[in-house]
């Protein structure tokens, strides 16, 4: 199996974690992708994604799998022991809800705003800005606070839970932690008040797993090309 | 079991085609929100999902499942047979990975066009249009267009596959299957040239369990309420 990704990156950041909780790393061959060079969006990238984003796993048959919710169901179910996507029918809703209440409600707004109401990555990359950019970046903040209502409601979530979906830590906690650190990232700050929140981020850091991959948001070069 | 939906609305209609397929309906109570009214950004339905998205399914422990791949990995997997959402690791991942396109290139950005650039569901229920509303209406014209891009990609898919995720018919099917059937309703129109999209679609139509569902866009009173 092969992983094209970018190291720091949020998605690839994601599926580094499930390679590291299910003991996969070294069964698999990474394939770097210039991300901030919009190597995703030539052809030679397209024809393994069409929609040029990263993660891409490709199977030893030649069959790519993108979109992280896939890759982890796939790298998940490989030994049969589906520890981060769920045994039972109400394991695996509540989970795929979480999921996409994660995705929907925080690393999606976050990458919006980071991507039309700050400078991104650069004009090359993403010159379609959203229509205020100019003046008062109207919409690209409006996901701002969307992401940030997002972490308020995972913060109720986990005032009575142990983990985003349940009693036990499930691929959705590592999709709310990406989405933690690339707020960070993009200059948004978890509320102070979101206490729940917090505490749940300071313990999922020290999981075995997740613990590698704490803090690296960005390789360090890809840093100074966006100017940092 | 119990659902809360709206007859004839998009995401509500995925489910009901998941419930005739998996036979389930008879096993289900339904309770009607009344979607153009807003009962769902009512304190009542946002006690079942916060998010104020219909469909809900409530389990018979009190459990609130919102989110249409979700529900869906609930109600396939009770009797163990998962015809819907696989069986082999590879099975999950294309599923959930042209589950999460079908999504994200046609039924999601049909919605926003439908509501930022047409009359929509009325101003009560979006009071807020994306910025340029007033005068081109650009953002919601621009997911239109995504939306018929990603019909071509679609197409492409089914030139080479029976379905959308492989040789079986998934849940995949049922997310384009219901965007397209959004789409129509919305004004948008499935190219001409897109033949194996148009094939697939009469194709899938006729399945049972498909076949109930087909061409119930919006129930008759909603419809008036809407002005048509």
């Amino acid at each position: 199996m092969k992983i094209y990704d970018r190291a720091g990156f949020p998605n690839p950041a994601r599926i580094r974690i499930v390679l590291n909780i299910k003991n996969l790393e070294e069964q698999i061959e990474f394939g770097s992708v210039d991300r901030i060079g919009a190597e995703h969006k030539q052809p030679a990238f397209l024809a393994k994604n069409p929609f040029g984003v990263i993660p891409v796993l490709e199977l030893d048959d030649g069959t790519f799998i993108s979109e992280c919710t896939a890759i982890t169901e796939y790298l998940d179910n490989l030994d049969g022991k589906p520890v981060l996507t769920g045994i039972t029918p109400r394991e695996k809703a509540l989970i795929h809800m979480m999921q996409k209440r994660a995705e929907a409600e925080l690393i999606d707004p976050v990458g919006l705003y980071f991507h039309h109401a700050t400078p991104g990555l650069g004009t090359t990359l993403q010159a379609y800005k959203s229509p205020d950019w100019s003046g008062r970046g109207d919409w690209g903040n409006q996901q701002r606070d969307r992401a940030v209502k997002g972490m308020a409601y995972f913060d109720t979530v986990l005032q009575e839970r142990s983990f985003v979906a349940g009693s036990t830590f499930s691929m959705s906690d590592i999709t709310v932690f990406a989405g933690l650190m690339f707020a960070e990232a993009a200059g948004i700050t978890v509320p102070e008040d979101a206490r729940s929140l917090r505490a749940w981020r300071a313990r999922v850091a020290e999981l075995p797993g997740v613990k590698q991959r704490s803090g690296q948001t960005f390789l360090p070069e890809d840093l100074k090309r966006l100017g940092f």
